[in-house]
């Protein structure tokens, strides 16, 4: 071993020696668990109680860590909040990391290391991985791909379930992960104090899953709040109507937005929920959340009417905004 | 629409129109089925009758189309595979395509129809999906990642169980995944008529799962028949002898390999099962595997020996040669 940092080579992915020596080294050392075998091609799982959802997400984000989070607390957050949006609890992942050669090794071990807290934290286990190598400047450092396996605990929550008259809700500040992402890319010349909301919404789903007359729960990651709201008007043919005096967002992510031109409404969160729910149970979810930590700015932010398959932004003026589906990407690898 | 061909673009990824369609009109259009419900975050799987059991791997393959398969059909096989060797009966996947600014949109297609085939033809379903732009530079074209969920249907398979004394076995020639996609890497200024034995070994594991003294099976992919020795000697402290004799080559094979300096029993399989049996079970297992298509030319290839940890060829000549566990890469994005 020279003085260099040590990186990863190709003949890290080729199945040999080296390889080996990595999964043991790295992987399996921090994300080491009962079930997780890495010399089995399949593991057996433990009976699960109940109906099983599964869901799967890749993770591309640059940089690789970034104020408030990393690409490897991310992928656990990414995978948990999906299944805790859609009202399954979390119990297992399975893992598939792409490196590129050259990769610092100590980069690759914060990496694992974090997204092995953030699995413990939200009560998961990896029990499967998968390890690639591919030449350098064909990839992006490290890309993670992540399935996961929960059991259903809530009422089936659907997009198709939303009616006029209902109340849109959001669990807290809008476009942190966004802003903080791109404030982390050198190219912006901009720094501040803004971190992403990366977290795992598990807590604030949780409280709300037995919740009578909750309809549908999403996390707004890529393409933020709007596109969420263009989901629901497109699955429902109703409009979304949104109240921008209501919507929380931070200052930093105002003044950034400001300067560049960016709507917040179209940046990725990681850590928010947005739920549509009867607009008599409105008031029950927002006390919920506000009880759990992470819920404290959570805010009913718009309603639901019957016109017709639009998202529309009631301005602080007093004005009516159309806002529409996402077209040009903002920001590419935000998660 | 202009003439040239269609490609991808960074907005393909964002969360807007252009990722919309892309997903329904390829991702849904081709693996469409009654679970996956590209609208969710996470989908409820039916009831699965039995102890569940689950893998995952990360496909890399370039060219992403060669001789006998591509990326997508790779992606199946790959994950089918595991689960079959396992002892698992394969139901459900879920996909994660990491996709490249640029990559031709036909050729996206044709390697996610491919996909959607071999699943169907294993029977399995595509029940949750993702997908992710990266910048053109950051990406090899295509990359899945793919989770597989199976039933358990056969008694524990493990390294651990095999003993001294134990027959090895291969289902069919080693080493026609490697030399086909090597072959087909324009660098190598050759061509051939070889073809990957790019496959669902499915049949092949159900044929013997059921089989008393069947120990372990695994499918020898990246690092070839002498890793997966290589992880029997270790894990067992026995000494595995293969008698070179005895192995299945196709003359395409040794050719290339005598021309390019390869040892073939490094070179991945994509097709293929080695199994270990106690002696006695060999004859049946080889019989029912010679009964199923695929495993015309399976071989009882070596033993189990009680001497330490190492792997030996016996060679035509007489010899005996050790076996190196693999440390130099001969072929980065092989599987």
């Amino acid at each position: 071993m020279n003085e260099e940092t040590a990186r990863i080579l190709l003949a890290h992915g080729n199945g040999g020696r080296l390889m080996r020596e990595l999964i043991a080294g790295i992987f399996a050392r921090h994300l080491g668990n009962p079930l997780l075998d890495t010399d089995a091609d399949a593991v057996a799982l433990p009976r699960l109680d109940g109906e099983i959802m599964v869901t799967t997400d890749g993770f591309t984000v640059q940089p690789l860590e970034f104020p408030g989070g990393d690409l490897g607390s991310l992928a656990v957050h990414g995978v948990v909040n999906d299944l805790a949006v859609a009202g399954a609890e979390p119990r297992y992942l399975t893992l598939s990391a792409l490196i590129e050669e050259g990769l610092e090794l100590p980069t690759l071990e914060r990496l694992i290391a974090s997204l092995a807290d953030a699995a413990r934290a939200a009560g998961v286990a990896v029990v499967a991985g998968d390890t690639k190598v591919v030449r350098r400047g064909e990839g992006g450092g490290l890309y993670l791909s992540v399935a996961g396996i929960g059991v259903k605990r809530a009422a089936t929550l659907d997009l198709r379930r939303v009616q006029a008259g209902d109340a849109v809700l959001v669990s807290g500040p809008v476009g942190d992960h966004g802003i903080a992402v791109m404030l982390a890319r050198e190219q912006f010349g901009l720094s501040g104090e803004l971190r992403s909301d990366c977290a795992s919404v598990l807590p604030l789903a949780r409280a709300v899953w037995e919740l009578p007359g909750l309809r549908f729960m999403r996390d707004p990651t890529r393409g933020g709040l709007a596109t969420v709201c263009h989901e629901i008007a497109r699955a429902t043919g109703h409009t979304v109507v949104l109240t921008q005096a209501s919507v929380p967002l931070r200052p930093e992510v105002v003044s950034v937005c400001e300067m560049l031109g960016y709507d917040p409404y179209y940046l990725a969160c990681e850590g928010r929920i947005v739920a549509v729910t009867d607009a008599s149970a409105a008031g029950e979810l927002l006390e919920r959340w506000r009880a759990v930590r992470g819920g404290e700015d959570a805010a009913i932010i718009g309603r639901i009417d019957e016109a017709g398959a639009r998202v529309i932004l009631e301005t602080e003026l007093g004005g009516r905004r159309v806002i529409d589906e996402l077209e040009d990407d903002p920001l590419p690898r935000i998660c």
